[in-house]
């Protein structure tokens, strides 16, 4: 059998690579001036708005792992990850710069399948790609993608905004993506029999999130008041403490209004997993997590049905900012200062 | 000896780093409505300004060795380069985000002084960091820096504007960056005699370049008409040959008029070195190359004169885009299409 030629970046060169880029990056450029190619891209702000940026990285062996995701898949879970920052905000997406680290032998058909994942997402979502800096980097494949985005100018969402007595909501269902990730970690022999609808549900959710970019514009939009706003990206504990200590209050869940795919009731039920730990500790959800007024409950249930984004009310904020509480049939489930979740250095 | 404590990542925790480097981020904040701590920085962006936005990544033992430059350097030189991007567009800076890529072990001391490098030169220069993200990287230290900035709407430099004709000039002395590498990469016990004032001046022009701000600016307030301007980061022949191919226009340098420094001189004499394989491919030097009307000399002249900085006429723009050529006293010394310099990834 002959082998296939395949490029790598020794025989590409560095200009050669940024050209192969330039070439993938054409189309979408919203406000773009001047793109890939000069020392800097060139944008034009609109007035009356406030910029937002916000930069994420991914790297191989920590974040992500070849064989269980393929680099298009990678470039679309790269750009999506930035955009749910960008809708926790309440800001639209302009433009992304990207910085990658390549080892050497990095096959070229790989870097383009990581790009055509990352257009294909910046098309969808109308991100400009402005360009960026590839290095080479001997140990190991990294990405950092940096998103500019823009709010309006008095209207867009914080962690610190949470008040007592407000409903706490959070967007979508929650577990899937840490699910999908276990079914992604384990040996391919020592994976219990799953229906195959499930697995692809569950493992999908984890490598490709879809950043609720609408739901967020559709509040942003609406009268509605919100209060606090996060992505879920660490689990909901830590998230929901993340806006607890930014707004100096408390929160108490309730277990059982946590939502919850069938998919993830079918597999924790099929291997013995205790659910709660995935739906309150799992990260990687990227869903939104917001707070309102009793008051716009009524408000936001006609935006969900007008939006056709599922939107569930799991808890109430509290005064005391001590109190971080899960009340599974009334009674506390457990009671912690800081949530479980994951910490990504431990 | 007991052995002094020192925390690594582990003890610290991502969210324990992420306080860290808020406390150290504080101070400079221009345009910054929110800061490091929600999902993404919020700022403010003028009116009637372009944004510009540029990324830079250094990857350790690719960029930089810790064994030969101190964290708190490396965090000045990190933002140094993005800077240097952003004089060659003729843009003020304006804020910072960063992605960082720490091994498990790496200790909290060494973070510390890169951070009190870059907000040192975040004050200097007045770019607000914004934020970022911290991710583990099992095989190897990288920072990855993205910059935003701003230009006036209709006064800023890009490499597509070389006219026939026009004068090329280049700032400061070329060369000493990539001889202070040489040094750097020199065993220890292999090194010939070198005055320590040699020794430390190439060095430090490797280690902590001056981005030229100060110049760029100085020419976006005059009334000099530039032609294109890029910053000599690849080397003097490889980054001439991208303004060449962005004007469609070729170039004539004159060997004898590219400024040398006395160091330079110096060290290449000891050692023996052909000056101009330096002068003419030596990458990161990180001074400004850009060209102007003949009719414009004069004015140049006196702004250099004014801004202290020094700046040569070193050639000529060509019509032929397919000459490249170095004068060494009157006759071609090499003809090339695209330069030497570096090419990262051979």
């Amino acid at each position: 059998v002959r082998k296939k030629f395949q490029p790598t970046l020794s025989h590409l060169g560095e200009f050669g690579l940024i050209d192969r880029i330039r070439k993938r990056c054409r189309g979408v450029d919203a406000k773009l001036i001047e793109g890939i190619g000069d020392d800097c891209a060139v944008y034009s702000a609109s007035k009356n708005r406030n910029q937002v940026i916000t930069t994420d990285a991914l790297v191989e062996g920590v974040h992500f792992d070849f064989r269980t995701q393929s680099a298009e898949s990678l470039g679309r879970k790269a750009l999506a990850v930035n955009l749910s920052d960008l809708a926790a905000m309440g800001a639209e997406p302009r433009l992304a710069v990207l910085a990658l680290g390549l080892p050497s032998g990095f096959p070229v058909e790989r870097i383009d399948a990581l790009y055509r994942g990352l257009s294909a997402r910046c098309r969808q979502y109308r991100v400009a790609l402005a360009g960026g800096d590839t290095v080479r980097s001997p140990r190991g494949f990294w990405i950092a993608l940096t998103l500019v985005g823009e709010t309006r100018k008095n209207r867009w969402f914080r962690r610190s905004g949470a008040r007592p007595g407000q409903v706490i909501w959070v967007s979508g269902t929650l577990g899937d993506s840490a699910l999908g990730l276990r079914i992604l970690s384990t040996p391919a022999g020592k994976s219990p029999d799953l229906p195959e609808r499930v697995r692809r549900y569950l493992t999908g959710r984890h490598l490709e999130p879809e950043p609720r970019l609408a739901l967020s514009q559709a509040l942003v939009r609406s009268t509605i008041r919100v209060g606090a706003m996060i992505d879920l990206s660490d689990g909901l504990l830590q998230d929901l403490g993340h806006v607890c200590r930014a707004s100096g209050v408390g929160a108490r869940l309730q277990l059982e209004r946590i939502p919850v795919s069938q998919p993830a009731e079918k597999f924790s039920l099929v291997n013995n997993l205790r659910l709660q730990d995935w739906l309150l500790g799992g990260g990687e959800d990227y869903e939104l997590l917001f707070t309102t007024p009793r008051e716009d409950v009524k408000k936001l249930k006609r935006l969900i049905a007008r939006a056709g984004v599922p939107v569930t009310e799991i808890g109430t904020v509290l005064p005391d900012p001590k109190v971080l509480e899960v009340l599974h049939r009334g009674r506390p489930l457990r009671q912690r200062k800081s949530g479980g979740g994951f910490d990504h250095f431990r």
